[in-house]
């Protein structure tokens, strides 16, 4: 396996240094030199499937199959995020024409536009490692915006990221743009991260991971002189709530696409879903056990590194060894991949100890019982911020329904009526971001084409030269 | 004068938790709710105007006319958020139709819609009595989006500020809304503050006033167990290049129009000028002579208290002790109404010394004369973040207005090229907030219709029932 040497803190500076430098040729890049780049990136994926795959599967361990259809995820974004720039989202203005008269009524002419931040800092992910890594959404989002980007490239699959940042630098030179558009930095320890963050000439900060390691790095942005925008995807336990009417009708079905869920990918997802709400009648109880079944059933392949399994192998014994746990499935601990766990516990135990609302990144699920729809509420309000909330059978308009759709806004920042958490579409009306702790920043989202909000700041032309407004305020 | 007294620990308890108990009604308050409120608390204001502009200016030595017209500009707001309520905007929803197929093109429908936050707490200014205060903007806005608010009401002037709530409060009940969708608690100490934005049901805090005040504010919501946005309007330098287009075609009307502004509401403005920045030759300078003898000419009316009076004063001592600094226009000191005060400086001097660019809160303005346009980059560069930059002769579309343009638009979130940094219209397209320190969060406004955007969360609903995405996700 390829080993990471940290960048020095010299190029470090270098990398961010030219990305300032290649500020200004990004933010008034046209739409098609934009949309030209985004292309070519996912071109050039394609083109080196042959050997990315490969050196993905190697350091990363999550299979072809699955490796394969994250790279065409990835290109399908890349070519979105193009479409988006092509169809002109990223320079669209508001115009409010000058009313004559005294104020309040009467005004200046003002033409809202937005310009790009610059240089953005981006944290790839371990768990996606293209999707969210090197030419990930970040990335896309962030050039489609009109600024460089400076990726800090997970130290889980340093190989696959050097191969894939030297493809990118590729093409940035090949359409003759300057080289600071895209740089990659490394580093094993949290010294690069932490330089990266607290560079003057760094003006946002884009990052998928821990809540730990998020946390930690928001704090930085937040200490420098000049704070910056940290927009941190963390962790989530996503709960699902699995309601009678659900359960009655299609309760084997769910079951299993539950189980996938869960196992899915090892249970390596921000979104994999970490606790499920049932009812304490036979047919929920009944329902519980063919989820059991299911996951007991599952082979998840092995973790992305050893790390990530000790972590999973600690959060399972935090969980297992609670006194109000009962463990459903627990196969006997091993090396290599782990099964998956599902444990139960009830109401008023889950709403009590923190420690059980915290994610197991792994192929876990809790199990929690409740009485009523008000102890349904209570355990999704002790939740406080999850990426998503999943609701089976809350099809109807009826009082109950409602209520915990409202809950589920509450605390989440996508709330599924079908289907399974895992699994996020790139369109406009996505929105991958909730409350804390799940993101730091919940009004944006690092999946969908909104993402490109995060790196356009309003500015305000008032009594602007038409020229100006004519080229949306980008000069 | 009227005297403050803190609110006590549990009367900010209680106004918060009617706030909360009233964030799903005013959640799901209609658009003709709303507007409603927005109308009747302007009609309110405009009923009682003969009562509440007398005690304004009792309190805040503003005089009538500058009230009044503040009176009409926050009922105007008001009238123009319900406005925009009912034609929809903060219910707006974007709609993805399902695509069939496997991912990334196929997708489950998702239809984003935005999520009132919950209570909001609001800080009011000193120096807008109507406008930045009790039914100033940043309620207004609150409202529009469908969250209650808690003010915390500005110690400059309390009664004001009492029979504002007591309005508020009548009209809230006259609508049958419940009594939580308004309260105001208030204090001198910094620890009501600081209670309000440490409680655990306050979801969001807008603030206008003081770097100071606002970051100490700020940090306290980002220490929170659960932080919150914390939307911060801070001071500003609001810096003016007069280019010598413009001092050549119109330095005399400019002349007059700048000290007009410099000398606004005795300085006391986010908006006010501080900075003036202009070329070495002979015209430029007797322009700045210009400025200085219609400054001098101005009679501001009294500061609003004698904490920014002395405030004033020390920034001035400040100023004109320097050793790189020149005395332009320096009446001699007195009791009352401060006369106005213009210095200056070389570009070296100012970039040099971080004292410079700190925000002197009055009739006060340094001018700041440059030898080349690389030199006003420097300057610019050297302010970091401000609210408003004003180009006054950058009309024509060439390289070095470009490079202004650009660099304005870089520190600024407002950018004008005619007119004067003070008066704020407010429209859909108007930007009140520039990057640090200016704003805590540049990416907002606190002025015009897209304030609401901070009170507004998005969620993604996926194959949400039909219903639901009827009613915009708010149940």
């Amino acid at each position: 396996m390829s080993t990471v040497q940290d960048t020095t803190p010299s190029g470090i500076d270098a990398a961010v240094a030219a990305a300032h430098a290649a500020a200004d040729t990004m933010a008034t890049a046209s739409a098609g030199t934009r949309a030209a780049l985004l292309r070519g990136l996912a071109d050039a994926l394609e083109g080196e499937r042959g050997t990315l795959v490969p050196l993905a599967d190697e350091e990363t361990h999550l299979g072809p199959a699955r490796l394969n259809g994250e790279l065409d995820r990835t290109c399908f974004q890349l070519r979105g995020f193009a479409h988006q720039v092509l169809t002109g989202v990223p320079f669209a203005a508001t115009d409010d024409a000058a009313v004559a008269g005294a104020p309040p009524a009467g005004r200046p002419r003002l033409t809202r536009v937005r310009v790009p931040v610059g240089p953005v800092a981006m944290f790839s992910a371990s768990n996606f490692p293209f999707a969210f890594s090197v030419l990930g959404g970040d990335t896309a989002a962030a050039l489609a915006a009109g600024c460089p980007v400076v990726v800090k490239a997970h130290p889980g699959h340093p190989a696959l990221s050097r191969a894939t940042a030297a493809l990118a630098s590729r093409v940035v030179s090949a359409q003759g743009l300057p080289a600071g558009v895209f740089a990659m930095v490394e580093g094993a320890s949290v010294d690069v991260g932490v330089q990266l963050v607290r560079h003057p000439q760094i003006e946002a900060v884009a990052f998928t991971g821990s809540v730990r390691g998020g946390v930690a790095l928001w704090k930085e942005a937040n200490a420098r002189p000049r704070p910056i925008p940290f927009y941190g995807e963390l962790g989530s336990i996503n709960p699902v709530v699995a309601l009678p009417a659900a359960v009655a009708q299609h309760g084997t079905t769910l079951a299993t696409t539950l189980a996938g869920s869960i196992a899915l990918g090892c249970g390596q997802f921000c979104t994999s879903p970490g606790v499920l709400v049932v009812r304490d009648d036979d047919m929920s109880q009944a329902f519980v056990q063919q989820v059991g079944e299911a996951l007991a059933a599952a082979t998840p392949h092995a973790m992305l590194h050893p790390g990530i399994r000790s972590g999973f192998d600690a959060g399972v014994q935090r969980v297992q060894s609670h006194a109000g746990v009962r463990t459903l499935v627990a196969p006997p601990h091993g090396e290599g991949a782990p099964k998956g766990r599902l444990f139960a516990t009830d109401a008023a135990t889950f709403i009590a100890d923190h420690a059980l609302r915290e994610e197991v990144f792994g192929p876990a699920c809790l199990v929690v019982t409740v009485r009523s729809i008000e102890e349904t509420v209570a355990v999704l309000r002790a939740v406080e911020g999850s990426l998503t909330v999943t609701l089976w059978g809350a099809d109807d308009d009826t009082a109950d329904n409602r209520t915990l759709v409202r809950e589920a806004e509450r605390i989440a920042g996508r709330v599924l009526f079908g289907g399974v958490p895992t699994g996020v579409a790139v369109t406009a009306a996505q929105q991958h971001g909730g409350p804390w702790p799940s993101s730091t920043q919940p009004f944006t989202t690092s999946v969908g084409y909104a993402a490109m909000d995060r790196f356009l700041r309003p500015v305000a032309l008032q009594d602007a030269p038409q020229w100006l407004v004519d080229s949306s305020g980008l000069v």
